[in-house]
């Protein structure tokens, strides 16, 4: 790997290392004397006085316990905990990427676990409406007049989890015609304002995007290349068609070309991108763009293969995202009706309108699938790009493959 | 309801009631300023504070802070959270159970409700194992010598919950050849052996199997009448094979027809039943298996169909705790092969011999299959049973129905 | 159950009946030899020459056979076989109803397994995406061409399956401009307009709701006396406010009493119930209304535990139904982009515009969460509704129970 | 890659590939008109005049239709068809393998991704049972004698994917006491004999795994070395531990040391291997568990990235095939109870017990976690071997590559 600028900062860490692998050694003879009174045990391992102990019922304190509240309390504590955990997963790869390990190809595999487990996560917080849909619209209704102003807009750890994946701060629907920083106060405020200045999830993945081999102008210069092609491919197709007998179908065809035609146009056209890109229409830049498109059209080559892998679970998790906003909005549709929120929100009318791809982050990566071409029609590799692409590149050194680096 | 043995109690919780109706009507009035500053908010509601600061890795401890630990660590939290719920709803099961509110048959859908809604939670749990798997074997290698000797055994709710449900102490695989709860000090050690004798869902379930309707020797008397049936139509049946021609089919009929015999002679002994009863192999008194089979069999009667519902349940109940086991042994196995736990139980192998159905409490409904008979060798309902049927019985009392007696 | 208009029919089926018991003693001995040759084997039984050989690429037929198009044959093919299992659940309760058999409250339990089946069904569906999924665009791309003018749009069963349920013809979302039994042809399209004038389940629902035992204007009057109570209620609360000190406070709170005012007096007006009726904003008629929202308040009466499942199931296959169709409309996004579907419809933007309200058929009950009030405000029970609630309706005939009938 | 025995045929394919490539561009085309009245539509493209007129009722040819046996059907065809998609894939992943185009590792992506979707596709039928457990065993009594003798034993197309994947003929469970094969006559038993004398995935992924870079005796070497790292590791940990003082834990950890090297001494020992492979207890050649140990410790290396996902996939389907046939034995206790199967087996005893490690197929998977040890054990990479990992092999030819070839 050119640079690998972290030499030193290894250097030292190599100097640190020797009691870890002490560490390692007494650990592992640690594991002999198991039955041995000594060690942690399960609980207090857990800590699990403080998780099990956590469940205070409003409506009991307010004389009036109602047996379901304890339910309501226990989801959104395995919500939350869940969303700790996603942005354990989250800073660990965004560590990897800050600090440029991921240009080492062994980190890939890492980055790709990590991004995957969070996928896993987000499917298991589907399907756990499962069990808060076992309450009904009553048997909510008997407490959560108790709950106000609680709501769950209020959940800190999900803003940060959206901002650190990348919903940027101006396409997010207002609460209540409020900023969604207004109901956060004090610290909590300015962890959000901090996230919100943090490098996204999304920037970083586009910064690594428009680094993809092989889109080097004085190289294989995919992008030309790519446009060649297309164009090429769609003259023949007009020529064949213009050489058809007169019919419905001919002039049929005929639109469909034209259709086609502007459609890539307005892919080639880097003026237009920058103008959905300030709309929020697009959130990638025109090189990741095109690093993208090629990682899709290329992914069998050994190097892609992983990064493709990449692309597909950011879908997911926007997927997944959506899915479980979905899956939110008809939980309250039920429980409430078209009421208001206990936050005061205008509650279902709110939540459905974030099912939106405002806030699919990875958007860009769905819309690709709109400028995809018959496999000919994609330049071949010529004989250095693809031997390029058998040879990841690296940084042999420890710096980053250690756990301590994320 | 004949009894109603809670007058006084009951009589007690009236005079207690007006302030809690006060505090109803002053609830839902504080629900009316959502906007103002007063209030719980979502983090103190859910003592955010505790919940997500809860997780101390002992690999970070011991500076060699491995990532996968934090994943772990949350799994288990969550399914401490999610055992936690389980008790509740199990535990104001019981309590309808134990102060006789079941026979208010009103009470009979929040009893459903609640089974069901553990029910959920199980199959939660079972799907839960694929956010875990997400860590590979030497990920956990990794840190797992940092855990001895803490072990998933050392779980005071699981086996709470066991027990509670009705797993008895005899039936139970010893842990490296010691008594279950030898794992467990003080004052945990104390809780499990108060749970051991407490009513269980077993023993309660089987109460209310004994006073089934139609039971009654003075009346409808089903268990005898459903012996003739039997043997009536074995009869006819030995009667139509007799009469056939000498084959091979006959004679396997006539064998087939003799284990039949068998098989039912053996249900209306009462002395074989209490055989293997003590041999652990039944669960249920003789007379509550009468009673479940009446339910299986005039399910669709109007007093029958909760409850057959409820059966349902209970078995559910079953099969996933064993499913769970199993998915657990799943992952053990690909996570430390045949190793040796944590705990230094022998892991794999220990876990293994619990996915057994000794573990399995409601074996008896399973079971119940095998004696499944034609629909038209089923007692008809004679008039006045069959009006009784469409009866519920119930305490018209506040006391069954209000939430602070469960 | 006053009426019973079966009578001579099933004295007919009582004649048919005995071959039929004989037919099941013989079969009940044909088990004896299984061993023996005779007999249906699994292959003929579910005619897998059939099922297995049914997957023909179009692409193979073009010369180009591409590996993903069997994963995209076989997973509509396992749409399609649900949908009728689908179907025939909704038959047969459909039955139920229109045959009156749903007046012995028998029957409620039948209905409501199978409605609950179908609710399964549907979860396993909205599951099956995963599978599909595995495909990427690039995948679909390369067969996708051959599939035109084929789309899922053309399931029959799939709109044959909501009719039935009971979508309304002018609440579809057009398709391309054009109603949707346009897409059909021939036998197809007459079927989809005969299922478009049976009675939908929505109507069959309806007409059971405006039955509810405790509606009765000269009996329990639950309607006028749920209105009385309500706004006692509110006068109640007015006053409260009224006599607190003057603050911000106090304005808030009368504010939304207000606000609650006309909610409820929205309720109480069967004029403005019709102009939303009119307008497709609601789908019961005004009395089934008042009978779905006495069920969801006495639920807990015996006779209303089994019909308040059965709101919640209807509920479940609506979220279902809209689940799936969203996660329709998230493969689609991930699979074509924004490009138009292969039917020539405009893909994703139709999909995700029949991610609607429109198509909530039980839309009323969702709703009716808006209604809630405090338990104490609920109309009391009087002695005789209920003693009656505890007491079900029957057909002491075995014409609704049986099978045939179904 | 060495050889790439492939150069004619390819030739071959060559000459025929201008008629697809012309076809591809016709039918892209094609697409055009959409609207027109030629083409497939939906019906006819899914064969759905075969797939849903296969649902022919035994209990309905016999006189006494009972609903449920639908719902019998249908899912069991249902699973027959997800069946058949694993062998589909399953033989497409075979074919690379056989014509040794997974040596260009360009392929791996797609064998991969093929294993992983049989992953999902197992998944999805062990949720699948969630349907069928809808129905009850009195529902299922109605009819399952009309059954006999067919039995889900006989699946064929079951029996042809355990062969394939790699269920040995000895390791089978005896079915009545009869080899496996003897349910099968004709045609069906010749095919089952021909997937036996095949090359299963197990055989295939075994000599991929012998080839596993790295383990060349005349260069990384990485067996001796790993043998030579773990004894000194051992060694160093014996000094450490009698240097300590005499005491209870010094004991202990001795004890355990010994175990530790007996361990050891037994994976480095052929002989016992081979005995343990006679056995049935290990699977994989003395070679091929030496690559797959050398994938677990240097995963992270790019060429072994994927390749660690394929066999943690390998892993997933041997887990989830075991999770399927245990879900199964659940489903059959409640439905049959303890009685024999329709197929006249011992039903739930026979189906428990092959719910068991002799049909792990990939056992030495799991169990190579006993095997792990510290990653500073692990031997370091020299630069040569570090070098050859970021450098993956392939085959410059189409033939691999084009879809005609799997």
């Amino acid at each position: 790997m050119s640079g690998c600028p972290y030499f030193e900062k290894r250097h030292l860490l190599f100097k640190n290392k020797p009691p870890t692998a002490e560490g390692e050694e007494d650990a592992s003879q640690a594991g002999v004397n198991k039955a041995s009174k000594g060690g942690i045990i399960y609980g207090e391992y857990l800590q699990l006085d403080k998780i099990v102990s956590a469940q205070v019922l409003q409506s009991e304190l307010k004389g009036n316990k109602i047996h379901d509240e304890h339910l309501f309390i226990v989801t959104h504590q395995a919500y939350e905990l869940w969303f700790k955990q996603i942005l354990w997963e989250l800073d660990s790869v965004r560590h990897i990427f800050i600090t440029g390990c991921v240009r080492d190809e062994r980190n890939m595999l890492k980055v790709n676990n990590r991004i995957h487990r969070i996928v896993m996560i987000f499917k298991l917080l589907v399907d756990q409406f499962s069990v808060l849909e076992t309450m009904t619209a009553l048997d909510f209704f008997d407490f959560r007049e108790y709950l106000a102003p609680a709501s769950g807009f209020q959940s800190l750890q999900f803003r940060i989890l959206e901002n650190k994946i990348g919903v940027p701060d101006n396409l997010r629907v207002p609460y209540n015609r409020r900023h969604y920083r207004d109901s956060f106060k004090g610290h909590d405020s300015e962890m959000l304002l901090a996230t919100e200045q943090e490098p996204t999830l999304l920037k970083l993945v586009e910064e690594w995007l428009e680094r993809t081999p092989g889109l080097e102008v004085d190289g294989f210069n995919f992008w030309e290349r790519f446009e060649i092609n297309i164009f090429d491919g769609l003259n023949k197709e007009k020529e064949q068609i213009e050489a058809m007998e007169d019919s419905e179908d001919k002039e049929e065809m005929m639109l469909e070309l034209i259709k086609q035609k502007e459609l890539f146009t307005s892919l080639f056209d880097e003026k237009r991108h920058d103008h959905l890109l300030s709309k929020g229409e697009r959130r990638l830049s025109y090189k990741a763009l095109q690093g993208a498109l090629m990682i899709y059209f290329y992914r069998e080559e050994p190097r892609f293969q992983v990064p493709f892998q990449l692309l597909t679970s950011l879908m997911d998790i926007d997927t997944l995202m959506t899915k479980w906003r979905y899956n939110h909005v008809c939980m309250v549709h039920r429980m409430i009706g078209s009421k208001a929120g206990t936050g005061g929100s205008s509650g279902y009318h709110y939540l459905r309108s974030t099912v939106s791809d405002r806030y699919k982050v990875f958007v860009d990566l769905f819309n690709l699938a709109t400028f995809l071409v018959p496999r000919h029609w994609v330049p071949k590799l010529n004989p250095n790009i693809h031997k390029f692409l058998y040879m990841a590149e690296y940084c042999d050194s420890s710096y980053c493959s250690s756990e301590d680096s994320d």
